[in-house]
């Protein structure tokens, strides 16, 4: 039923482990009573037999219709010029911000302590425009395109967060000193959005600096808004500070409140079906999404579950070393509930 | 004089602290006697007042006749239009690889232990083109290039390396599910390089996965070869796994074993001319440079002082949180010799 007050969230399951993770979600969302509805879309590698399109109108009309999403990992098809899935889902949706913090999770010790990072990245153009050619034989060119347009709405965004969310510092990234124009638009746009924001210290940094920075004292760092492939490359660098892609969320943002939050770690074929896989990337992107919805009764006590079950260390899944089926950890994650 | 035997290196001292660190090394070399006799050029921000220009043909020409030298830092002149020294350099001379090798240093503690990398970057064209403008008003767009001719010959200049270095594995970084056409050709080219050399395993490893799996565990690579930009912020991040740039040494190699070995970090301009620098980098990259020329002994030699007066724990200077000077540094090496 779709009882008063329930809301609608599309969930694309992925493929690989995407179904076994995607499955933890809704059993933990049901012990909680989340007062949600799953509306599921297959989008992955296999084609639909009826429209022989790998993602259709119906799966993205969902997350429109919903305005909000969760998706696991969704290999992209293989051979020439098919597009990334995940890709195609932020471009055609407009999302245009990804956001990942990545927080020392406290119980699963790593090189580094206390990291509390927040990555924002421009999620549409860049090194991403798809635009590539031959010149002649030998010799091929890629086009980075940076707008005013989507540079500032993403500054604004970032700004925004850091602002809502009581952090200090936001840190520009980029490669200005080299490519003057397009990162440096990207910087222009990012002090102007600044100078509304006088209570945030604003710094720029250049991105290699940044990565040997970031290895040697995150706590430099506060929230850091960059270009789409600086992004995705310091977004896994944070990532790898806290234990990796299994234990980082991710939320991809447009306009109207518009979300998708997703794991962003890959389908793992090889543990696929095994019950072997880690939830825990996924639930911490359901937990932002409830955030998202302003659920944060629920987001909260599923959150504070997932840690307690971390901390325990008598739960450690195959990628973190340990022998925790994906069933079992869940059902300890709704234990500690 | 210009001994039998002598070699005539090109010494670019730079600018802010590069005076001072270039007269370390010129130091350690004259205790160790290294028959080698500096060529003194300088190249920085400061106008030749004869020339109007920052670089003048000697300088230039002195490396090309030497085929070797050594360098500092250099600021790149502040305003419009002003491309940066060091790139100026790299092209100019057709440095077309750049080496850097990040090895822990017993006795100077990080959050990593035996880290024992290489990287290898294309270092003449990719992101640093140099080839931008502005499509309409708040649209900009820069041309990455890739050819078939530099992606083969710093492809072949690193498995070449590898072998010589007694190396196991070759790690390609790319991101050619983005870029499938740019960094799709630079990895066709090292696939066809690496056939060449059986004993070497080759893989390779998307950049984003790269980075985090570098900080995770970076005894997982070994030589890593890349295109321009991410062989800059690959590097960057290793240098940053074992203690920062004022630990690491580089060389930019070109055609008929032309070489400018340099120090990374920046002039430093705030400690300039106090007798605060750390010499260490340049330091190394001068030991980098004896090896390059087949002086093995005295390179050695020198090294092994570096390390020994490192893992003394004594001798500090400001940049690694002690109070040594730079002047006393040096001679601390020098007495280690
Ligand atoms: C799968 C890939 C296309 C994607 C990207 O490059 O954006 C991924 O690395 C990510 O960060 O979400
Ligand atoms: C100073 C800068 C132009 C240079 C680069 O980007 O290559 C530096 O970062 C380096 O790695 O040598």
């Amino acid at each position: 039923f779709s009882g008063a007050g329930t809301i609608r969230v599309t969930l694309f399951p992925g493929d690989g482990i995407g179904p076994e993770i995607a499955k933890a979600v809704k059993q933990v969302f049901s012990a909680v009573q989340v007062p949600i509805e799953w509306e599921e879309h297959y989008v992955g590698t296999v084609v639909d037999p009826k429209t022989g399109s790998f993602i259709t109108w119906n799966s993205m009309e969902s997350v429109r219709q919903c305005g909000i999403g969760l998706k696991g990992p969704m290999a992209t098809p293989i051979g020439k010029g098919h597009k990334s899935l995940n890709l195609t889902l932020r471009k055609e949706l407009g999302l245009y911000a990804n956001v990942r913090p990545c927080l020392s999770i406290p119980g699963y010790k790593t090189r580094y302590d206390d990291v509390d990072l927040i990555t924002i990245r421009e999620n549409t153009e860049g090194e991403y425009s798809g635009l590539e050619h031959q010149v002649v034989k030998g010799v091929v060119e890629s086009l980075k395109i940076i707008t005013r347009q989507a540079s500032i709405r993403v500054a604004e965004y970032a700004f925004h967060y850091a602002k809502l969310h009581g952090r200090k510092r936001v840190s520009a990234i980029h490669k200005a000193n080299i490519m003057k124009k397009t990162d440096g638009l990207f910087l222009q746009c990012c002090r102007e959005v600044a100078e509304k924001y006088p209570d945030l210290v604003y710094e720029e940094v250049i991105i290699d600096n940044c990565c040997m920075m970031l290895v040697k004292n995150p706590a430099l760092f506060d929230v850091l808004v960059m270009p789409n492939l600086y992004g995705d490359i310091i977004s896994d660098l944070c990532a790898g500070l806290i234990g990796g892609l299994g234990l980082t969320p991710s939320g991809n943002i447009g306009d109207n409140g518009l979300a998708l939050m997703e794991a962003v770690h890959g389908t793992a074929p090889d543990i696929a079906g095994k019950n072997m896989a880690n939830p825990t990337a996924l639930l911490l992107s359901s937990v932002m999404m409830l955030k998202h919805l302003k659920m944060n009764e629920p987001a909260e006590k599923i959150h504070k579950s997932i840690l307690k079950t971390i901390a325990d260390g008598k739960w450690r899944t195959f990628d973190l070393g340990g022998s925790t089926s994906c069933s079992d950890y869940t059902k300890a994650v709704i234990d500690n509930l």
